[in-house]
């Protein structure tokens, strides 16, 4: 930890939907010392109680509540409660406030923020942090989750500078590097890299899943199917919020998904090797490369 | 290792396509003993004097030299060669010889072997051992890729029962379990399983390559991505050679996947939250049951 970030200090945080990421991110910055107090909010007791018990918040408390002096607010619940939540907050938001999000999308919680907040949507500063793993649930938080993962802040022109440099000090308090683009950029960049990847072995599954002799074909599936599957473990509520919360980029990249499948679809009826090598051989390359470079810049697996 | 293993030898194996699949393979049935000389045959002298310097085989030959006094031929080369490869072989079969191969397609090998072997036929056992990296060449092949694996054999009515049995002990020396299948079957089931997803990963990571922001794009790419398109990181000559050779039971799963992805599209457009969650809760469930049980069975990752 720097200097700058050492010298930062936020005396209540709220978190709204204290989950796998929200959890994640109460643990990193009470790791990372700039922590007073962490309240949490959500929709079951249960699981609050089970984040009080696990140390990740130190107290539950309503909405209402838990905005009096609150220094920070992050929303962390699914994305599509968000203009609800807004909604929610906007009467008990203080003006020293400052409000950020977690979600996989942008456009959507800006709209619903400039909607549910009014002229105080200057106090919100929308952020994606880029970390998950298939485990969902408080249970799953982990304290260095942020380590060298990326965040994209899509501040507002409304915004402060203080308050985009702030949210920007809390992520990188995290351990995370954070970027900046356009709240339009992030969601066409997000719809192609994850959320289609995210549909498409949805709909793997389910065709195996449907089939006649799914039984057989389970059994008989091996490591290319484990890992083109993996995410398709994923919270279901979670991904069909952000399906129609980026509803426009996505629907934009699974027609291009649906030409590129037709044109390989031809290749193969028309049993020309030489356009599907060519194809292959361009993703390969690319994939290569990603993977390569990925490995040198965060010695991770490729 | 049981007693009906180590009562089993081979005095002489032919690997044509010393690669991951074929190099391994030898690697396996020296470390289990059952073996007396591997004798490599291919396209590349450079891979072959590679391969000898590795101790994968003790010599390199012509396919005809090669064949003389063979107990055991493995095909590993890429599918598509395997008719040149039945053909050019036949002249020089001996009696006593099994030949099998290692591909992942069955139908046609069946179909090239009839054309090309003739009455010989009866000695060609066709197999499939399902396993891979991402790495390719005789430099990336282990002595244990296989073990705990699955091979599928594929037997011809022609077939002696010796035969088939030599081909599976084969199999069983280098710890792999044997299941037996119709060619057809097997097809159908490594298009669902295996070939589509591969397809599939192939042309995501294509579109992203394609794109006109594509380095923004892999710049933001993370775990999801990562794990969705290992797979396109795979040899485009060897998956070109699987879509032409599995055609037919390819295209009926592109078809049904076409539909798949209609279904999801039109949900999306309507904005039918219910119906996307129902679609991707019956492929979580099924994934996260998978990954369950291949965990109690092998001990290995989700």
């Amino acid at each position: 930890m720097s200097e700058t970030v050492s010298a930062l200090h936020f005396s209540k945080v709220v978190i709204v939907g204290v989950g796998l990421i929200g959890g994640s991110l109460a643990l990193s910055l009470k790791r990372a010392g700039v922590v007073g107090t962490v309240v949490g909010v959500g929709r079951s007791a249960a699981s609050l109680d089970k984040a009080k018990a696990l140390g990740v918040i130190d107290e539950a408390a309503s909405l209402e509540v838990a905005m009096q002096g609150a220094s920070l607010v992050v929303l962390c619940a699914p994305v599509a409660q968000n203009f609800a939540l807004l909604h929610a907050l906007e009467p008990h938001l203080q003006p020293g406030t400052i409000v950020t999000d977690a979600g996989s999308t942008k456009s959507d919680v800006i709209m619903a923020a400039k909607t549910a907040l009014g002229d105080k949507v200057a106090q919100f500063v929308p952020a994606h942090p880029i970390a998950g793993r298939e485990l969902n649930g408080v249970e799953a938080a982990l304290d260095d989750l942020y380590v060298g993962k990326k965040v994209v802040l899509c501040p507002l022109q409304e915004n402060s500078r203080a308050d985009v440099a702030a949210v920007r000090a809390m992520w990188e308090a995290t351990g995370a590097d954070c970027h900046v683009m356009s709240a339009v950029q992030h969601d066409a960049v997000f719809a192609s890299v994850s959320h289609l990847p995210h549909l498409l072995s949805y709909a793997l599954v389910a065709q195996v899943a449907n089939a006649e002799d799914a039984a057989l074909k389970l059994d008989f599936a091996g490591g290319g199917f484990r890992d083109f599957t993996r995410i398709a473990a994923s919270s279901p509520e979670m991904w069909r919020d952000i399906c129609i919360a980026n509803k426009d980029a996505l629907l934009r990249e699974i027609s291009i998904y649906e030409s590129v499948l037709a044109h390989l679809k031809t290749k193969i009826k028309e049993g020309d090797g030489a356009a599907l090598e060519r194809l292959f051989a361009r993703a390969s390359d690319t994939r290569l490369k990603w993977g390569a470079a990925r490995t040198a810049a965060n010695n991770v697996e490729p």
